[in-house]
């Protein structure tokens, strides 16, 4: 059974100013707990409603009865209903001053800690960190920072080195096109070739209604800037695919079919001779692979790419402050319009939004940078098809912190419950993970014993 | 040469509301730096002035020869010149708001990446991190938070165990009264007696003038609530004689005689037939050893008990919020009168001075506790003498978190300049710390000469 608990913190860990505290929702299920002393697994939840990485994180539900393992999965804050000033903490940037990742780890430690004190047998509990994505990079900075309240962590997916100077800023922009390359024949050089395409059609205002109906556009392109966001809008719908290229069935951003690309891909096997508006055709049927795979979706709404269940306002704000990572096309070697990266463009954006300029070389200072080899007992583990590979760690550091390369993998494919349609290399991943998780929790046992006999 | 520099920090690293920087400043001496790529030495400087450290760090400045080493003294915010807010600083809690030791080390991450970008010849120096007291504490806790930043730390006399649940509340006062026993015969015998013969004349008016004169104090007392104070200020002066009780003349807290407490103890011999007045008058030539060894104080200020370098009001305020280091008394195994260690009328007093109140197991939490096994590259150093070394690491952790006992030591004696009269364990100590820092200077080049050619 899943038990929804909340848990205070303090709102600031890091002042004694602001000493309000916030209610933080944590999910648990202890069917299979072995107590006492089974071992926790804990989601270190990242930026959306902790239900939906509930669902969405079979493997740690099939684990669990391997392991006697309780399931705990925290909320981050300003996400679902952990919200430090309730309907306020959006407000502005005075309430919205306490989003950070070290505020996150800090809510993190302090409910650990307050679940070894009020469950009777889970105070000499093993805990192991586990998350994808943002969240994995939690999970790692988790065991980097408090190896004192995690034993170890599972990294899925977690692009820890997506920032400033660490990795180049086209990787990720390649990897998604390598995914369309790879799914149907002249896909990529269709996505490549559509932006002149839109560019050619929405000079003109027919164009521009010709455009929003071929897409189904719920609001219609009205001018110029509109045919901008709408490219933006596609490139992202391309990158979200890469992201969910799961080889079955799936609804993680949005319903799709197994292998989504290969069906996209079929209404973009044009050869070169293709007029601008049958191209433009086909890449409207392709994105509705995207938007309107269940067939109910009266309109495509270009403001919105993913679930709801993202907190994309919260996400933008931490990639305003901490969370710059650095991203560029150049058109050649990726299948978009090119475009550099600027630092400044973003900080004043962010300015303008949100009264804040982000501070890129913090995340280095802070959580390491390539320099993590002292650090222990951390799997990074990454997706050869997930463009956020591009800023993970891809080879092991050391013997206890390792990567697990699934290449037949999107994001976070090995969180996902197991699939019969699962590639091999997935099975073997998650395998492999299990073996880790076994390890540590041994070491940790073995360790306790010796206190106790020793000493 | 030693240079004064000043570098710009983030008043808050934890949040982006408040975007204002302050002049951190920090001291450099750089004549036997073999550059390029020569160590750093860098002192996590603590509650006070930095030049006061820098002053009594000798045992960096005769190493630096040895290691062809820039030195660094970095001073803590909020203490000496480096005033986030100037001289608002302390005006209130809104100002006070980011003292706290997670800040400081920030700080510290900061300056030294800033270091490596100015200096020529720097970018790949190994940095070591230094430091005594509190500062020994960030220092650990540097490496702990930071590996990334300092190849390795000498946390000297560093109490990091001095909180909540982690160390007997009575040890450090146990230490100081041992260290009195042995310094004279029936020393710690008439010092436990004082209180009550203290109580017995301050109960009258005449009683409270003749103890002021006898103790040349410069502000008689007047009732009883002086008379508490006065013991207070005398039990705090026992404590700061047991942390220098150095093995020679020296001038820490105080300019002070060699092995000051056997010149106190001198003065403390009764046996037990003496009246309380010829009790107190020897008390009384005991506290001038420690106020007025030089013979030119004209009078005794009970408002302060050490060098007015440390910054007693803003260590006040770290002790209120983070730095909760439970202390107590019983006067049977410790020759002061019995206290219990409350929290709460810690926290009463705090919320009345500051407006805050203190989070007592924040800094377990975040710095681990008693579980740092996972971490590496630590030098605990405590000395036998020293009262704090009741909150210290005494015994390895592993091969690379140790500890050096100095038997012969009081509070960070290995960090003082060598002398002739230094007793052989601490020159023993401060021969293995050299090499340490060896050995984690060679792991270090040794990596990069891997990433340089073996990549």
């Amino acid at each position: 059974m899943l038990l929804t608990c909340y848990s205070l913190s303090q709102i600031d860990h890091f002042g004694f100013l602001q000493d309000g505290t916030f209610k933080q929702r944590y999910l648990v299920a202890d069917d299979h707990w072995q107590h006492p002393d089974g071992p926790i697994l804990f989601y270190t939840g990242n930026e959306g409603d902790i239900t939906w990485f509930c669902n969405n994180t079979g493997f740690m539900w099939e684990v669990a009865e391997q392991l006697g393992a309780m399931l705990v999965f925290a909320e981050h804050r300003y996400y679902g209903e952990s919200l430090p000033f309730g309907q306020d903490s959006y407000s502005d940037v005075k309430h919205l001053n306490y989003l950070t990742s070290e505020q996150a780890l800090a809510d993190f430690a302090v409910l650990i800690q307050n679940i070894k004190t009020i469950v009777p047998g889970a105070q000499n509990s093993p805990v192991i960190a586990i998350g994808g994505s943002y969240g994995g990079m939690l999970s790692a900075w988790f065991r980097m920072k408090y190896p004192n309240i995690v034993v170890g962590a599972l990294a899925a997916s977690a692009p820890i080195w997506q920032f400033p100077d660490m990795v180049p800023c086209g990787d990720f922009y390649k990897i998604v096109t390598q995914d369309f390359a790879k799914s149907g024949k002249n896909c990529d050089a269709n996505i490549r070739r559509s932006w002149k395409a839109i560019n050619n059609v929405s000079s003109s205002a027919s164009g521009l209604q010709w455009l929003s109906e071929e897409f189904s556009l719920c609001s219609p392109l009205k001018n110029k800037n509109d045919a901008v966001s709408f490219k933006s809008w596609l490139q992202e719908t391309w990158v979200n695919l890469a992201m969910v290229d799961y080889p079955y069935e799936a609804n993680f951003l949005q319903p799709l079919p197994r292998w989504p690309i290969q069906v996209v891909c079929k209404y973009l096997g044009f050869d070169s001779t293709v007029s601008d508006e049958q191209l433009l055709h086909g890449v409207a049927q392709a994105a509705k692979v995207y938007y309107n795979y269940t067939g109910n979706a009266p309109c495509l709404n270009t403001s919105q790419t993913a679930t709801s269940s993202l907190g994309a306002l919260g996400w933008f704000f931490q990639a305003c402050t901490e969370m710059v990572m650095p991203m560029c096309t150049d058109g050649v070697q990726d299948m978009f319009e090119p475009e550099e990266w600027s630092l400044q463009a973003l900080s004043d954006e962010c300015n303008s939004v949100f009264g804040v300029r982000p501070r890129a070389d913090w995340a280095g200072t802070v959580y390491g940078g390539k320099k993590i080899g002292s650090h222990s007992n951390i799997i990074f583990s990454n997706g050869g098809l997930d463009p956020w590979s591009a800023g993970g760690v891809t080879a092991n550091i050391s013997q206890s912190l390792v990567s697990i390369m699934i290449p037949d993998g999107a994001h976070h494919l090995d969180l996902r419950y197991s699939n019969k349609l699962d590639p091999p290399s997935v099975r073997a991943a998650r395998a492999l993970e299990l073996k880790y998780f076994q390890k540590w929790i041994r070491q940790c046992t073995y360790r306790s014993l010796r206190r106790k006999f020793w000493h």
